[in-house]
């Protein structure tokens, strides 16, 4: 569990932009769509749906706002998530009645992590949801490497396997590069493999996968209809998960990008010309609203325990953005939780649906 | 040939900032090296070298001393290279008495295009200098792909080669990318490969090879002692060969990075903030005086013909950045021609002795 933090929005001080921390409530945290929303539901003042997706596009279940007082829109990722996932259902569907395949995901799960434990059961869970297989196998924390190498092996060659996630963290005698690099790119439907990030980095190649959480971080402005061609662009945070391949995808779609990081004098001031900001750093309420440009969208992928006293757990979730202020700045924010996270879960649906799709040539 | 561009500083109008064109003067004109230095040779303004290598850091010859009348000092990069190349030298000579082995560069060259002759010819020649082998196949125009693919698997099996380039542009009857492709990583020495790119992106990650233009750039900073660690960097342009590659050097430097390109509104506004100016977009003296912050560095990585009625050629070779306006606003500036283009070479040398010493496990 991440240490404490205790920070609100009304600190006069500005906090420091620490380099990024691998919270497990934010580090592939693809269990982040079953956190309950923090924020009081009334008025709501969501941004109508355009989705770039050429299938059905529901209109976000009511159940599913978010909203708040202030004047920023809330960009509502727990309904676009839900919107997608049914996406997902009836293409698994249709991918079934057509050729009798059916897609899979295999989870390999090392120890006895208790947050790790949750993440996995939430991506079976969520693969249920949508009609996806789900394989797991679980090790125990002394097994040796080579029995993980076994495992990933035996999903690499199963053609009833289409995407192969190995749950991080690993433990302490384990090489997490030799592992990951065992996952064949084929079926590395986490998009971390080098190969996947030079294509996605290069002019003319594509990935055969986009990470999870940046392609999240699209998917939300592309559904809301936000334009990104020719827009400032600022990612905060430079990790190879979140904020390096986000700035190499707004880049992609012709953003002009600038890359703001813990080595960054003037990151207030960088981040203020932004018309879109992603922020990903693991620092509570890290962006003031003294950063953000009037009308600026704001797609915070922070995810930071913070003490609450109030809160039956002891604490509660914020974002990297202070919310209140930035919602009277912004025209469009994520909320925490809500936004960004519920998406990362269904990304990893989709990218396995690719997968199987890419793997069986469907259409 | 690339069409002549007809532009001088004296214009009033700020020229567009177009998509990057493949100018057969500058893409893998590793050949630069060899043009006559056009800037009057008076009054010398040098920086001082401070190595940022290991090895004996020799200065650079007086005779290929660059020099302006104006404040910017001249960052000499056909003295860097000259320096870098002696250091090659002598790192040859160690490691043939040491194991008796000899690096090796294999250059495959298709087709008649009197330009790509030149630059193998040049390749050839700076390899002889410093007692690195070349290899050369030579293919008719109309050969077919398979005997290209033939030519790379053969050196990629040759244990005398331990780097191999394939000269482009390829006729258009080729695939550039299967036959890029095919080249081994471990002897990739343009570093062009998606692996290599997307190691070059990830943090905790280490290319095999950096891409020789953009480490120039970077190598001629760190020569010349110029901190990139917590600055302002704005990389133009955003090729797979320089811009990008460039762009991801600086960061993994911790500069803090933007990235300005044909969909960029405001570049002027941008690059005006810069420490560092990276420019590598092929458009004859696009960036002007009034984008540069004063005191900032610039590295110039344009060579464009314009054309000159005065010069034997009718045409002389012009940077990105309108150096008479630039030289007086800048603390530092590369040169066109002798600037980056000379380092584009050496690095190349550089990349077939780090391959051939990783090869033979030789420190």
């Amino acid at each position: 569990m991440a240490s404490m933090v205790f920070t609100d929005c009304c600190s006069t001080t500005t906090p420091r932009l620490l380099p990024f921390r691998r919270n497990p409530l934010f580090h592939r945290n693809h269990g982040a769509v079953f956190l309950r929303p923090l924020i009081n539901p009334s008025s709501p003042r969501r941004l109508s749906l355009h989705s770039s997706s050429a299938s059905a596009s529901p209109s976000p279940s009511p159940t599913a706002s978010l909203a708040t007082e202030e004047s920023a829109k809330v960009i509502d990722g727990k309904a676009v998530a839900k919107q997608i996932r049914d996406e997902i259902n009836a293409e698994v569907s249709k991918m079934k009645d057509a050729i009798g395949i059916v897609p899979g995901l295999a989870v390999i799960l090392v120890g006895d992590r208790k947050d790790s434990a949750t993440y996995v059961r939430n991506k079976k869970k969520a693969c249920e949801s949508v009609g996806i297989n789900s394989f797991e196998v679980r090790l125990p924390e002394g097994s040796p490497e080579q029995e993980v190498l076994n495992s990933i092996a035996g999903f690499n060659d199963d053609p009833s396997v289409h995407g192969i996630l190995v749950q991080l963290p690993l433990p302490c005698h384990m090489n997490e590069q030799n592992i990951l690099n065992a996952v064949s790119i084929e079926k590395d439907v986490d998009g971390f493999h080098p190969l996947n990030i030079g294509r996605l980095a290069m002019r003319g190649r594509d990935p055969l996968f986009v990470p999870c959480t940046p392609k999240g971080c699209i998917e939300l402005l592309h559904r809301y209809g936000i334009p990104i061609k020719g827009k400032r662009a600022v990612v905060i945070g430079r990790s190879n998960i979140v904020g390096m391949p986000a700035a190499l995808l707004l880049q992609r779609e012709d953003a002009t990008i600038s890359i703001v990081h813990s080595r960054t004098k003037n990151p207030e001031e960088i981040t203020r010309q932004a018309d879109i900001i992603i922020s990903a750093v693991g620092q509570p309420n890290m962006v003031r609203g003294s950063w953000i440009k009037p009308g600026a969208v704001i797609i915070d992928v922070g995810i930071n325990p913070v003490e609450d006293e109030k809160s039956p757990r002891g604490y509660r979730l914020v974002g990297d953005v202070c919310y209140e202020e930035a919602s009277q700045i912004a025209s469009a924010i994520t909320p925490v939780p809500g936004g960004v996270g519920p998406m990362t879960i269904a990304m990893l649906l989709s990218n396995t649906l690719v997968s199987a799709k890419r793997i069986h040539s469907f259409q």
